[in-house]
């Protein structure tokens, strides 16, 4: 079968649906370099415009899986399941609930991104504790599933190959916002971990990247039918993303609060969307979940994860010695009332503005600064009294980051 | 002005009309090879589900016309005329109008293509004229104007290089039937010829690349719209491509089609549709154009042409024994009955058979094949009489040639 690229575009360009196989060597042709960008970006315009339904979607997917390396797991190995967020200002979730979840006997082969705007991604997080290691191969990564049930890894340059370069295509080409294109980056990443069940937190509200409920129910039907589609059982929880997840923004800020969590206590908003999460991955109750943060086992887990990847966990109480900001103040509160908004995106833009995130895929992260003891909608305040700690390289940064938070967090008498 | 591609593309792509100025830079980097050929085919493919206004229409169009050489005729010229066709079977309506209109004091830079599919484009009908050279600079063309009033020429190099490089995309990425990046396309290359007055033949039908005539309109209004944008007056005639235009189809043999009827005689459809057309940008009345035909000026002008393009006008009246191809048959009628049906496409894909045509563009066009004495709709035909004259290579390409026809001619008892 040989594909006549502009035949193929015009069809998707009035609305027919493909065939599995033409999707297949469409992503094949691509990746190899045989079909151009210049073909590509026009045809994922088109599905922009014209969609795919979910067996199109699911053929991109498994087209987008194939073209690299994926776990093969042997014979007899336990269920495996993973998470995935679509992303949130201060969701430190993964470094509690790959742990957590490990513990009640599944495998969590959790291969996660770095993060482009905003805050710094879970490997950036991970990263704050020294030695830390997230490039790890795939054989490594299965060594370590035998051993403690769960890795926490970055992409490997063999890892979805055909992705990375869609993904860069759609970047510079207007084409990202398409819910096809989009549940087939996503589900190909995560579908190259060979699981048995995938839980999907996917925000909505003006931080997120869908902006309403009814855009994120969308996406996460379209990922469940993928998901059906492959064999995977696939559960979506939709959160609003109304403010800051916990109360730490800021890579090793957030991996402290992480420890908090799994130590029985943290922020109750984060507690309870980890226990909602992992709920649908493991095989056992909430309350056991609850139990195994509680008795101090996901903790014990996750030291077992740090010294897999090569870190100390004899340095994980002393996070905020080992990452000690310059410029560490309160931020007063300048009336006396009630917090009703804490923009989630304005607070995410000031952290970026400190440095705890990037702005281009080439830049570092500095892992010190963000925020933390900030309040939650709801809290009663009085004048003078923190409204958050900010950590910061410089004064000047401190300053920035009083003038966008003072605009992200609003006070009613 | 710093253009953020990607964000134009997004712009677009929501439906918003963009600015003038971002049209332009976004084609002079484009030109440039500033801005890549995978941006541009995602924002063609954006212009092609929301469309252009005639002011981004025209914004496009400029800046197309901007990227090249343009006509810049002396102060105090004449009125600047010219006609384009969306193309038809037999349309040699080129070769008669260009000197016809010329006789009557007008300028007539007629620039054209090359034929791509079906049968050639006038560039190949004029160099079946011995000697006939079309490849001429645009101060060569101006020289021939003064002259004669008239120049038959080709596209030079640096003729809308930008029209030329968004076509080819075009052509691979699935986007060609937009209308505003057809208007833009046919416009920019004839409004390079610094016009006064333009009128467009736009056809429909099965055999056209418009199909109804609601989509020539559409077509045609956007051209008027760009051109008044552009200070052009624009005149367009739609006409249904029902049968093949006059009564010859192939090169040498339409050059000697269009000789008759600049003699005053020629089948009645091509006369009158030169005449419907030479009407719109002529400043004499059509009764006038008629003498023209009739006491042999415009035969004259023909021969003016010729030679200044280098041909010998004593070749004319020898084209047939010139071009002699070596099987020249009659196809004889199935039955006797009326003629109902002569699909134009069907006999434009017999002619590409014969190889009067070319299949790609680096493909040259035998000059001497194609048919001649064709029937038209309505004539009555006697069982084993001529249907028409077949001018063949071989007696293969004949018999393939026959059946092709034998399928595009219907006759009723």
């Amino acid at each position: 079968m040989k594909l006549h690229v502009p035949t193929l575009i015009s069809r998707k360009r009035e609305g027919e649906t493909l065939d599995p196989a033409e999707i297949k060597l469409l992503i094949e042709g691509y990746t190899s370099g045989e079909i151009p960008d210049y073909q590509m970006s026009a045809f994922a315009m088109a599905v922009f415009f014209k969609g795919m339904d979910a067996v199109e979607t699911a053929a991109l997917t498994k087209a987008m899986l194939a073209s690299g390396d994926v776990f093969e797991h042997r014979a007899g190995h336990p269920e495996v399941v993973d998470k995935h967020s679509t992303g949130g200002i201060g969701d430190k979730v993964s470094l509690i609930l790959a742990p957590l979840v490990a513990c009640t006997g599944v495998w969590v082969p959790m291969v996660s991104g770095r993060g482009l705007g905003i805050t710094g991604g879970t490997l950036d997080k991970l990263e704050s504790i020294p030695g830390f290691k997230v490039g790890i191969t795939i054989p490594e990564a299965q060594e370590m599933l035998e051993k403690i049930g769960v890795v926490m890894m970055g992409q490997t340059d063999r890892f979805c190959p055909a992705d990375k370069k869609l993904y860069s295509l759609r970047d510079v080409t207007g084409t990202v916002p398409s819910i096809p294109l989009i549940t087939a980056s996503i589900m190909s990443k995560k579908l190259a971990e060979s699981l048995d069940k995938l839980v999907l937190d996917v925000k909505f509200g003006t931080g997120a990247f869908m902006k309403t409920e009814a855009d994120a129910k969308i996406l996460a039907d379209s990922m469940i039918a993928v998901g059906k589609e492959m064999g995977v059982e696939v559960h979506a929880i939709l959160n609003p993303m109304s403010e800051p997840l916990g109360k730490a923004v800021g890579n090793s800020l957030e991996v402290i609060e992480s420890i908090e969590c799994l130590e029985g206590g943290g922020p109750l908003d984060l507690r309870k969307l980890v226990l909602d999460l992992a709920e649908k991955i493991s095989p056992v109750p909430r309350d056991e979940l609850e139990k195994l943060l509680d008795d101090g086992s996901a903790r014990k887990k996750f030291d077992e994860i740090v010294k897999a990847h090569g870190g100390n966990p004899a340095d994980l109480p002393k996070l905020a010695e080992i990452h000690h900001a310059p410029v560490i103040r309160e931020f007063p509160a300048p009336d006396t009332g009630t917090i009703v908004e804490v923009d989630a995106g304005m607070v995410g833009q000031a952290a970026l503005q400190l440095g705890a995130g990037r702005a281009r895929a080439s830049d570092g992260v500095d892992h010190a600064v963000g925020f933390d003891q900030l309040v939650k909608i709801g809290d009663s305040i009085h004048q003078g009294h923190a409204l958050c700690r900010i950590h910061a390289r410089t004064t000047v940064d401190f300053e920035i980051a009083e003038a966008m938070l003072g605009k992200a967090i609003r006070i009613e008498p």
